[in-house]
């Protein structure tokens, strides 16, 4: 099992007065991580995802801790495995490190929809296959 | 016990290709919400609490719900209450309703910090006394 | 001739590590204000002017000038007025005011598009009817 | 003379209900361009600029056209030159290019303050003999 990881660094734009990442700017980048986890790794980018094959993956739940906040011109890693695979869900585990410890970590749960239909449907199987490589290891311990 | 409720417009900003709020713009309603409460209810304005009480209220964790998507023009109201009150921490419940029905519900914490000392702080007196009456009557059952 | 005027607290979210409004915060409150604009005065909402009416408004262009910096805590009044309205397009001056002192200023272009088509549309009847009612009177100088 | 460029892929976030790149994050994207240019090109993160050296870059006016929309998925270039360069001032050009062809086209001016005196300062000579390297060559035409 391998996790995704894409590199961040801490943007003027994303911190606030007191010199710390303002959070929704930390979901944006949670996005931007799935979104590119998809493009490069699931083998098909949101464009293609909504446009071609007119499906969605839209976000039912996030938890969220900020264990120490990330500051100006820190570079960290934004770290996605998947926890859980269902028929039309999927939980994943995101955790955001610098120097190796924890910036934050979030465990969140996406949903295939139809965009047309407006409800949910099943992974496709070459995307579904793709997760499953990113799926943690069965009876190693997910910490949380 | 009351809460404290904001009115928001869904803008063109906050929505995705896909028509629906785009989940980092909720975050950053979740934060003007709070940012009102404490202008507005509980007598301090960020600007005082960060300029001349040397104060800060980050976040420390939040876990959120989206029950339905909301839409380009919906008009949402933001509810929140104090959950339980710490020494230099609170929980804080957020609904957010439209016509009545949630649309995305929040758990967040928030801590006290001393800005100079980079620690957590207690919560100011006058600060503590307004916050308590936002605060869910015990035994009134929670629901999550 | 009448402006359209909206008030706007300038909040924690919109200031950057140096305590002052992040310009591309500016924009973002500029097209609130525009669509606030069609919303309160020109009688369509963004949802009904793409939803139902298949029109859209996009920027083609903008000049703007930051005068004084914005800070936390500051109300603001975001002022626009029509400067020149053409078949197709108008143009729109926006000021933005705090205790009558100018702090930024902008002239932008919007443009009328059919959505499906792709392509510039005239103004319908009633929107160009309310949208005069916004024009600086001929022979009246527009400082720039 | 060299001009700085920068990849910058459109993402989801940046995609309005339209399905093109909302002007706000265009200034977002053009800001992240400036800041990279000065951490990876100039020698001095914003970080360091401002932390250390108690130096900021804010901008005082920007004219920009929109000459095609960008879409979800398009892989752009920022392009960023310097048109002319004062004692604590700099005139940036800057070119979004998708393919060869225009996108996006911004006149930009920036200055250097002193963070602490809040007042413009010269630009420090490491600074400035960095930028020079990006300027236009006198009698080169500066198409605008």
């Amino acid at each position: 099992m391998t996790s995704f990881q894409r590199q961040h660094k801490i943007r003027f734009a994303e911190c606030d007065y007191a010199g710390i990442m303002y959070y929704p700017r930390y979901f944006d980048a949670v996005n931007a991580t799935v979104e590119d986890w998809f493009d490069e790794a699931l083998g098909v980018s949101f464009k293609k995802l909504i446009g071609d094959r007119r499906l969605g993956a839209p976000l039912v739940g996030i938890e969220t801790k900020f264990v120490r906040p990330c500051r100006l011109g820190d570079m960290i890693i934004f770290d996605l495995s998947v926890a859980r695979l269902g028929e039309s869900s999927a939980a994943l585990d995101m955790k955001t490190l610098m120097d190796g410890d924890i910036r934050m970590r979030s465990r969140m749960t996406i949903v295939c929809v139809d965009v047309d239909m407006n409800g949910s449907a099943p992974w496709p199987d070459d995307i579904r296959d793709k997760m499953l490589s990113y799926q943690k290891t069965a009876g190693k311990g997910e910490s949380k």
